[in-house]
Formats: C-alpha cells, structure tokens, sequence
C-alpha cells in the first residue's frame, strides 16, 4: 500500500524526533488528505509531483516518484509532466526534477 | 479556444515591452509545451494550478482557474487540489490559492 | 482564545471551498500543533512570524502580529524579530514584513 | 544620488520600526555594498533587478527600475532582462516582474 | 563564543572570495544585528531556525542547531520547531529540517 | 561556443527524458532568448548567476560560472556579484552561491 510504503521508506527507524513527523506523514497527510474521493491516486500523484518540482524538493520527487508509478503513471506520463513545469517554473526546476524522477524510474526498471 | 483566450487575457494591449512575452507565452507555452499529446488537457490545467499554488503566483491561479473549467475539471475537483496543497506547500499558500480560485469560479458561475 | 479567533479571522463565512480549510487550521494547526507544551504560545507566535516574514506571506503576518500580541509579544520585541530577518533573508522580505507587522500593531493601539 | 533617493522613497517617513531599517538600507546596502569599486552602477542594477524580479519582490522592482534608469539603463535593456527571465524562473515571475517595470517605465516618461 | 565559533565554522580558510563574507558574517550579523538587546540569543536561535526551515537551508539549519544548543536550547524544543513548520511550510520542509537538526544533535552528544 | 557547450555540458549523454529538455535549452534557451542583440553576453550572464543565486540553483550556477568567465567576466567581477546578493537574498543564499562559484573558477584556474 502506497502510504504505509510512502511513511516507512521515509521513516524506517523512526527516531525521537522522527516520530511525530512519521505520524503527521502517515495519519494526516496520506490518511486523511490522500483519502478524500474527489482525485484518484494517480491524479493526487501528478499534483504532488508538480508542487514538488515547482518548489525544488529533490528528494521528495524520488519518493513520489515512486507512489506515481504505484498509482499507475508511466514513464511518458511523468516527462510530461516535469516538460510542463518549464514554462511555469524554469529550466533549472525543470531539470532538477526530471534528473531526480529519471533516476528513479531507471531503479524501479520502468520503461 | 484555451491558448489564444489566456494569451489574450494576459496581454490585452501588448505593448512594445508585453509583446515578446505574448510571443512567447502563445508560441512556446501553449503552442508548444500544452500541444504535446502524452497529457490531456484537464491533467495539464490541474499541475499547472498545482505549480502556481506552490510558488504563490496568485494573478495566474486566477488566469489558469478559467483555463481548468475550459478544460473541464470541476469546482469539487478545484477544490480537492489547493486542500491538496496542505501538506505540501502549507496553510498559507494553499489559503492564497483557495481564494483566488474560488472567487475566479464566483465569477464564472461554476457551481 | 487565538486559536478560536484566528481561524475566525481567516474564514469568517466559511464557504464549502473554505470550509475543509477552517476545519484543517482549526483542528489540525491550532488544536494540535499549537497545543503541544514543549514550546510556550508567545514563542510559537515569534516562530510563526519568522517563518512567514520568511516566505513573504504578507497576509499571514498581519494575523499572527495579532496573534503574537495577545500571547504576550511586545512592539519592541516584533520590530526586533523582522530586524532579524536582514541577514537570513534579505531587505525586501524584512521590509515587507516589517510594514505588515507596524500596520497591524497601529491598527491594536500597540506602542 | 540614487542611494539617498532610493532610501528616502522607501521610508519617506520613517517610523520608530522602520527607522533600523532606513538605517540599514542607508549604511550598509547603499553605503556599502553598492560603493564597492568591482562592478559599475548600472551593472550593479541590473543583477538586482535580477535578483528582485526571480524572488517576485514586485514593489522593489519599481523601486531599482527607478535606479536602473538613473545609473543609465535604457527600456531596451530592461525589457531584455525580464526576457531573460523566462528559462530561469518561468512565465509568472517575468510578467510580474515586467508589468511592474514598464508601469514605472512610464511613470518615468522613459522611452 | 557563538559569533565567533560560527563564523570560524563556515569559513575557515577565508579566500579571497569568502573573505568579505566572513567580515560580513562576524561585524554586520553577529556583531550587529544579534547584539540588540530586544531579543535574548535563544529566542534569537529559535526564530533563525524558523527562517531557515522555512526557506529550506539545510547546510545552515546544522550550523544554527550548533548555535541554538550553545544558547540553551533542548532537543526537546528543537523538535518542536521543526514539527511547528509543519502547517506553516509544509511536510518536505520540515523533514529536511529535522533531518538536519537530528543529525547536528546527534553528534553534539545532546539528548 | 557557449550555447554548445552549456548544453553539452548538461546533458552529455542525453536519454529519452533528458532530450527534449536539451532541445528546449539549446534552441529556446541559448538559440533564441541568449541571442537576442539588447544585452551582451556577459551581461547576460552576469543576470543569470544573479537569478541563479537568488534562487539556490547551485548546480546552475557552476554551469553558468563557466559560462561567464568564457563570456568575459573576471573572478573579481564575479566576487562581486555574490556580495551583492547579501541585500537582496540574505546571508545563506549568498553563502552557497559564492562556494559554487569558487569551486568553479578554482577547478578553472580562474584568478
């Protein structure tokens, strides 16, 4: 399951200082804002990654990344969507979340 | 049609200054980027609106409100995508876009 | 009660766009966050204030200048919180917050 | 001078919490970071406006527009420098930016 | 000394380049700006936390985490900084905070 | 050639995702906006790092370091170009800007 997968791979030994960070990820954000029926998954996921690489949060591009390809997006799909932030937010955005996002689908082997 | 209306909308009366920018926003961003097929429309308004909120351009939020009910999302689903913004971006640029989009579809009349 | 009265402020006719919002700062922001005893009210006010001098969210330092004077911030103690924000975040941020913050404490009666 | 004038269009009237900031801007911005011998006036206006118009501090860019026509930048090199804008920070910061500078432009009667 | 110790930090072979920035840091930040009396150097460290979560600079966050310790910061309340950022930035921000700030604790030795 | 080689620099060994972002930055980006005759190329550049700087693209600004020095800007020049940023864009930024740099015009031979 996406948000269980989501919280561990960002939490796996959650610290003093991690652990209310973990619940805020896992009981507000994918529990209660992710459930809301009016998006599906993969429309929540291409959001998500648009807010990301519009505010340059690298590492959280890997993370969702990986919960849009859960949630059924494909590789031509997420260019896309990192191509469409050029206008919008400019080539250095743009580039750094298409690295981070390339770099991840290559991991998970998705072509 | 969206391209030509939010060109227009932008830049009324291009003056020698606006002018390269009409250019550019008609030819490059929505004759080019936006006409590429592998995202549809509606998606494309959505992480567009999804990239203003998160970098707090509220005038364009506005802009691209219209530009999404032209592409057919829905005031529920407008709705769910600046709540969406709250574990991302925070209260006060989801509030921001909340506002601007809300009242661009008062004007509209998108109930 | 800040917490009651700040939401109040934001949303005074909760629309249904606003409404998951209200519920979002008055539930999640005020009466979780806000209530955790590690930090006292009046530090979490200057916190508060720094983060949003710090991203430009103009708006929202009008609301928490309240905020902070009913916690117990005095004039001299805000001026020096936006003085602070000269090296971290540069003039143009520390003026627009520091005009914010003096036009909310004339608008109290604070000196 | 452009710094005095600068400083003194901005605090025209110098309150108890904008006068450290009348001092700052006066002393060490205008007094002495922008008197440092290695880059001209007019270079030194242009990399603000630069630096204004990528962060979307609209109402300094009015503010250093004025500057940048008194230390001799022509409407063709500013119009040019918001261009420049697009493939580094996107569309919605160089309108912004652009709207702001011409309205000044004209103001000015710089033609 | 905390001005002197974070200055000698971050720049401990000045170059020719750095070396402006390390008078800059140590006369104009510290010897300044932190030196006002309106405001204690905890409540100084708490809000220059704030600042710098919320405009995400992690290397900083470390170097100011060093300084908050030395003001009489706990772990405890650092925490709750960061945790505080949680409505007000949103959940990237304030992971690569507190990621920054735990590691920074870690190696102090403070619990 | 600049164009050439900032591009070639950024993606040597471009692949399906880095593709079309290479043809936007060698055609849009050096071919048309960089071309334009109302600025010269190391004013161009000089804006660029200064936008670069402003918004924490340190990758970027390596890459454009190198291009500022082949366009004719001096490592003094580009000394100064970071101080300047202290006003506009606080300590940090400044900070990470001008180690980028350093490192670049060092690995160059710059002096």
């Amino acid at each position: 399951m996406f948000g269980k997968e989501g919280a561990d791979d960002h939490h796996a030994n959650a610290s003093d200082m991690m652990e209310p960070i973990q619940d805020i990820v896992t009981r507000i954000c994918f529990g209660e804002i992710w459930q809301r029926p009016a998006l599906d998954l993969k429309t929540r996921s291409l959001i998500t990654l648009a807010m990301l690489v519009a505010t340059g949060r690298t590492h959280e591009v890997k993370i969702h990344t990986r919960g849009a390809v859960a949630n059924g997006a494909t590789r031509e799909e997420l260019k896309e969507l990192f191509l469409h932030a050029f206008p919008y937010c400019g080539i250095p955005l743009m580039v750094d979340g298409m690295v981070a996002c390339e770099a991840t689908l290559n991991e998970l082997g998705v072509k």
